[in-house]
């Protein structure tokens, strides 16, 4: 199934203990499309500026992404992010956000974003997800990420944003403000019943947990020594996650097929942080990806050992 | 193996948004033990003051812990402390601690306790640590716990403890702050280039993590919809894991001997935490036990699923 996704698109000035690098691409839409090409055809609605360049169009196209909904805003310039990372990597101060055209975004789709059988609704005001939503009505999967900005202006319209999706991907700290519930489990299960099948918890350097009809699956994250820039790795998982969702029919998503989108997207975020901005993801090969898939595996899996003589 | 303990014995004052206790048993020699009781026999080395009394040896003697080293001091107090839960359940505010009896503890070996195969040095002055052990020469398998107060305050002493011991446990801040090192990966590395084979990293609520030459392996936390008092779970984590290892002849220690008893750690933790004190883990029954130890495998299993038919 097509995929289609809107969310930003940006320039990132970032600064970490291993380096930096000016005004590289970024934004959570162009992170989840590269990772989520690797999957299935990816369709980008997005605004840039007339700054944006060949170069950044050439990442996207390169891997298929179809960017005919990129609008482009005569006159205006990319909305630009500028962080610093300590060696903790855990939390980006922010330096500088200029939204830009980013501020009057209103997505734009064409027909072929329209008849998507998948839909991403990026981390965008919630409002405008569920505007994109009503004009995706072949979308039979459709995901929504959200961030506590959201959460603390507009919570109303983005619990009636995520009443209406099948799955919802948060980190931790923002499924608690969002539920006002501490326990996980518990928030988690209040979520769904708001609406959303899944729900989808990204805890950065901890993993990813999933709560769905088939109970509670956690996976850690890749033990990386060599975090060099975290940014964009909860956009690379999402990418992970709906795109190999998205790849098959709806009526295949067994408990299964579920697990395996958490182990796709735990290993897109992993490669994600190993370079800058979008460095890594967008020249990952296949046999990369699955060579890290099966170390996910090593590294999780345990067998029952029998119990000795027992005393007691 | 029978399984030598020192460590605190103490009364514990709880406060939590489930409820309180007063004065009910704790210190981290008892989870620990309790935990360990249902593996191997456990030997307590351990202080009270007199007013430790028959119902708190009863809880101790009914699981089969020798308690021939839990010295009395006459007119002595027992360590005492208060502390309190806020919703969250992550950090423990203390309200009171009063060492009492504890801060003169010098740890007298009886024959028994010195002639344990296995050894578990908890959470003391690093020095008495290496004193034990010392007394111990026929432990072939030596874990030992501590804290950030001895990182800040003894961590030359602390490191060589560490250097001459097969397992460290600590908790990521603690391995973090004790190598000034963020990345996990790697400050487990300098640790066990230190001397410890194994390095078990506990994340409370995000589950614990095991370094060895067998490669890393992570486990989630168990997802309790309902977290009552946290207070000792990490010693039960240690109990559950050195208890395992302990069943176990030293040369019997393979990789998957090793996960098993993480995740019977895990399995002891996440019992503890359920009721207050050492009310539940004081009661369990091996079907319990080994009913959770399959939930864990369930939340954590995945197979690779195959990917469709792939683009780009």
């Amino acid at each position: 199934m097509a995929l289609t996704v809107v969310g930003s698109v940006a320039f990132d000035s970032i600064v970490t203990p291993f380096g930096e690098r000016e005004r590289v691409l970024g934004g959570s839409a162009v992170h989840f499309s590269l990772a989520a090409s690797y999957f299935t055809q990816v369709r980008l609605v997005g605004v840039v500026g007339d700054d944006f360049g060949e170069a950044e169009r050439a990442v996207l196209e390169r891997r298929g992404i179809d960017i005919r909904d990129l609008e482009v805003v005569p006159g205006g310039e990319t909305f630009f992010w500028r962080g610093h990372y300590d060696y903790d990597l855990n939390s980006a101060k922010t330096l500088e956000t200029h939204l830009n055209v980013f501020a009057d975004f209103e997505p734009k789709l064409s027909e072929p974003s329209r008849s998507s059988e998948a839909l991403f609704l990026g981390n965008i005001q919630p409002e405008l997800q569920q505007r994109v939503h009503e004009q995706c009505p072949s979308a039979s999967f459709v995901a929504l990420d959200s961030m506590n900005y959201w959460i603390d202006n507009s919570r109303d319209s983005l619990v009636a944003a995520i009443g209406l999706v099948d799955a919802l991907l948060l980190n931790d700290a923002e499924v608690r403000e969002l539920t006002g519930e501490p326990n996980l489990a518990r928030a988690a299960r209040r979520i769904r019943e708001w609406g959303p099948r899944l729900v989808v918890v990204k805890q950065g350097e901890y993993g990813a947990a999933l709560f769905s009809d088939g109970g509670f699956f956690s996976l850690p994250a890749y033990p990386l020594e060599n975090v060099v820039d975290p940014t964009g790795a909860g956009d690379s998982f999402a990418g992970g996650f709906v795109g190999f969702l998205a790849a098959h029919a709806p009526d295949e998503l067994t408990e299964e097929l579920l697990r395996a989108a958490v182990v796709y997207g735990s290993t897109l975020a992993s490669f994600n942080v190993e370079e800058f901005g979008t460095e890594r993801v967008s020249r990952l090969t296949f046999p990369e990806i699955e060579k890290r898939f099966a170390e996910f595996r090593r590294m999780t899996h345990f067998e029952h050992a029998g119990l000795p003589r027992l005393v007691g």
